[in-house]
C-alpha cells in the first residue's frame, strides 16, 4: 500500500520545516520531499501541518471510566477511597471497553503511541491491536508475597501473549508500580523478569512529597538509591513523574538509559508539585510527556500536557523563556520516543522510519494567522484540530472518523458499565 | 421570536442542575422547567449541557494578529520590541479584521460577553454589533500630557458613539492602562470621565513583580494606595491580573464594587506569577476569568483559562482541594458577571435574565462517562465542544457555524493584513 501526503507543512521534529510531500510505502516513510508517483491513496495536506504522532509516555488507559468520578481529592485519599475499591470490581471485559474508549480518545487527539501500566493488560493489548495504535504495555506489579509473585507471572504471560504482535506495534515491558509500594523482594523479581525478557522497566518515581518521606522512614534511602541498589538502572527505565528529584539523584539519572515522563496536568490537579524538567533536560536527561490516567488528568489530550509543560517551567523560573514551544513539541515526539527506547523507529518524520503521522487542520480561527508553527502547535492547537492519523502506515482516523471501531457503540458500552460498576 | 431548548442538562450556575427545557422569548429567558408550547424554533439538547455563555472579563481582541509572533519573551521586551512597533502601524481597518477574527474565535469557544481594552475600539464595537456578541469596551488611556488628553477625548467619543447600542449589548467604560503607565494627572482625567459618564473603570493591576517595584520607586506607594488616593475605588472597578497583591491591599479590595480578573494562561506564559485567587475569594472579593490578548495567551478559549485557574490553585496550595471545578465555572460565568457589574442581566440561567446561552455536546469520547457535570466542564470540555450559542436571544452559532459572518473570508483578510503588517 502506497500513500502520498501532498503539499503539507512537514514538521519532522529533527530538521527544518518544509512545505512538501511524504510517500508512505507499507509501514514506513519511503521519501520526504517533492514527490510525484503512482500511489494507492493521495491525501491533500494543503494548509495543514504534517507531523509525527504524539507519544503518550505514561498512562493507565483502563481508567477512563473514572474520569471525573472523584475530583478535588488528595492522591492517597483518592486512590484508597474512590479508585481501588471500584478497580477491585472491574472485570476483563470492563477494562477492554474502558481501554477502547481511551484508544479512540487518544487517536482523536493525535496520539499514535502510548506507554501503559495497568491490570487486565491483555485487554488493552486487544484494543491496541484492533484500533491500530502503537503500544508499550505492562502488567502493574505491586505489593509483596504471593500476590506480587502472581503479578510477576501475569506480566510474563502478557509478554508471551503479546510481545511484538500486531505487526510489531505492541511491545511488552516490565511494570513496577513504585518504590514505596514495591518492597525489595518485589523489585528484585521485577528486575529478574526484565533481565530474562530483555525488557525495559516502567515505574512511578517520586510523584509526591509524601513518597520522599515514606522512603526515608522505611528504608533510610531515597527512591533513587533504593532503585539503584536493586539494579533497576542497569535496564532501560521509564520513570513516571519525577516531581521531587534531589541533586544527588540527578547525578544518577544522568547515566541511565531511558528518562523521566513528565505528567504536568496530573501533577497539578493532584497538588503533587511541579517537576523541574528544565533542570533535568539541561543535565542531559531525556524528558517525555504523559497524561497519566483519566482519573487524575480527566482527558488523554496530549496537547493539554504540551501547553501545561511549557507554562509550568515559565512559572517556576518566573521567566517567559524557560521552555520553548519547539522544545516541548520535541518532548511530545522524538524525546518521548527516546525515553521509551523506540526512537530508531518513531518520534520523527524521517525516511525509513515507521509511518506514524498526524495531520492537523490549521484553517481555523484560533490557528490564524501562522507566524510560527511550533508556537501554533504548542500553545494554540488542541486535540480536536487533529484531522487524520496514520500509524504503521495504516490510516486509523480520517477526517476525524475512527476507522477500526464504532465510536458510538463504545461510548454506549462504557456508560452501561459505569452505571453498573459504581453501583455494584 | 420564541426559541425552545428541549431536554438538556440545565446548568444554571445558581441552582441545582436539572434535566429540562428553556423557553426564550425575544432577548430574555422566559421560563425554565418542563415546557410544551408553540414556538418559532425548537433546539433539541438531549445529552447536551445547556449553560450560561462564558464571560471573558479581560482581553484585547484587536491583538489576534500577534498570535505566536513572539513567544518566549519577557513581558516588557515583548511589548517594547515586538508588539508596540507593529501596533503603531495598525489602521482602523486592520483592527476591525483582527477583532472579527477574535469575535469568531470567542463565539466558537463558548464566550458570549467580553470586556475589552484597546485602541480603534470603534472597530471592536462594530464587530460586536455585527457578530451579535455582548461587549464592554474601552479605549485604552495611557501615557501623559497631550497624548493622554487626546485618548481621554477618544474614550468619551467612543461612549457617545456606542454606549447602549446594538440592542443594549454594547456598553462603554473607562479603560486606564495601569498604575505604572498612567501618571496621576492621567488617572485623574480618567476618573473624571468615569464620574461624568457614570462608567466603571477597567485597569491593569499588579501583573508583574517589576510593577510593584516601579510603583515603590516612583511614588513610594503600592499600586493599591496609588489608585485609592486617586479615588479609583469610588467607582466600579475591573482590575485585570492582581498577581502580586499584598495583605494590606486585600483590606482595600474587600470594600470595592467590582473585582479582580484572573488571567492564568497569560500570567503563566509571561512568567508573571500565580495570583492567589483562593485567598481573594475567601476574603469575599469576586474573581472573574479572562484570556488577555492572543499575543500572550495565544487563544481566546476560556476553557483553557478555566482548567489553568483550577490547576494553579492546586499547585500553590499543594492540594487537590484548593479550588473546585464548580467554583471555577462560577468564576467564568456568574462571578465574572459580578466583576463586570452586569450580573442582574447575565451570568446565570434564570427567568427574566438575558438569554446568553451555550449548548455543549457531550456525546464525545473525551466527555464520557458523565459522573459530574462541573468536572466535565472544568477539566474535560474544550472550546471545540461548544455546538450552539445564543446571545440576547439570537442564535449566533449553530452546529459550529457562525451565523453573522463568513469565517473563511475573515481568515483570508487576517492573513493578508498580517503579511503586510509585519513587512510594512
Amino acid at each position: 500500500m502506497k500513500i502520498l501526503i501532498k503539499n503539507g507543512y512537514i514538521v519532522s521534529m529533527v530538521s527544518e520545516i518544509i512545505k512538501g510531500d511524504i510517500l508512505i510505502e507499507d509501514d514506513r516513510i519511503k521519501r520526504i520531499g517533492h514527490i510525484d508517483c503512482e500511489v494507492d491513496r493521495v491525501i491533500d495536506a494543503t494548509n495543514k501541518i504534517v507531523m509525527p504522532g504524539l507519544i503518550n509516555a505514561h498512562t493507565h488507559v483502563g481508567m477512563s471510566l473514572f474520569r471525573g468520578c472523584a475530583d478535588e481529592k488528595e492522591l492517597m485519599t483518592w486512590l484508597q477511597k474512590d479508585i481501588w475499591p471500584v478497580e477491585d470490581k472491574m472485570t476483563a471485559s470492563d477494562v477492554y471497553s474502558a481501554s477502547m474508549l481511551s484508544g479512540i480518545e487518544m487517536i482523536k487527539s493525535g496520539t499514535t503511541t502510548f506507554n501503559d501500566q495497568y491490570f487486565f493488560e491483555d485487554e488493552t493489548a486487544k484494543m491496541a491491536e484492533k484500533l491500530g495504535l502503537r503500544a508499550i504495555l505492562s502488567r502493574c506489579i505491586i505489593g509483596d508475597g504471593e500476590e506480587a509473585h502472581k503479578r510477576v507471572a501475569e506480566a510474563e504471560e502478557l509478554y508471551n501473549n503479546w510481545h511484538n504482535k500486531a505487526d510489531g506495534r505492541i511491545k511488552i515491558c516490565v511494570g513496577l508500580h513504585a518504590p514505596y509500594t514495591c518492597p525489595p523482594d518485589t523489585i528484585r523479581r521485577g528486575v529478574e523478569l526484565a533481565d530474562r525478557l530483555g525488557s525495559p522497566i516502567h515505574i512511578h518515581y517520586l510523584e509526591t512529597k509524601d513518597e520522599v518521606k515514606q522512603m526515608a522512614d522505611k528504608y533510610q534511602m531515597t527512591a533513587t538509591e533504593y532503585l539503584k541498589k536493586a539494579n533497576v538502572f542497569n535496564y532501560h527505565v521509564m520513570l513516571a513523574h519525577g516531581v521531587h528529584i534531589d541533586n544527588e539523584s540527578i547525578e544518577t539519572l544522568k547515566e541511565i538509559s531511558g528518562g523521566i515522563v513528565h505528567n504536568p496536568v496530573s501533577n497539578q490537579k493532584l497538588g503533587s508539585g511541579i517537576a523541574d524538567i528544565r533542570k533535568l533536560r539541561s543535565n542531559g536527561i531525556n524528558v517525555a510527556l504523559g497524561t497519566d490516567g483519566q482519573g487524575s488528568t480527566n482527558t488523554l489530550d496530549m496537547f493539554e500536557e504540551i501547553k501545561s509543560a511549557a507554562y509550568l517551567q515559565k512559572v517556576i523560573y518566573q521567566s517567559a523563556t524557560a521552555l520553548s514551544g519547539e522544545d516541548v513539541m520535541k518532548m511530545a515526539t522524538i524525546e518521548g520516543a527516546k525515553v521509551l527506547g523506540i526512537d530508531s523507529e518513531v518520534g520523527s518524520l524521517e525516511e525509513n522510519k515507521k509511518a506514524d503521522i498526524v495531520i492537523i487542520d490549521i484553517n481555523k480561527p484560533h490557528l490564524c494567522p501562522m507566524h510560527d508553527i511550533y508556537s501554533l502547535l504548542a500553545y494554540s492547537v488542541n486535540g480536536a484540530d487533529v484531522e487524520t492519523s496514520i500509524i504503521n502506515g495504516q490510516i486509523v482516523m480520517e477526517n476525524r472518523q475512527i476507522i477500526n471501531a464504532d465510536e458510538q457503540e463504545i461510548m454506549r458500552d462504557c456508560r452501561r458499565i459505569t452505571e453498573s460498576l459504581f453501583r455494584r
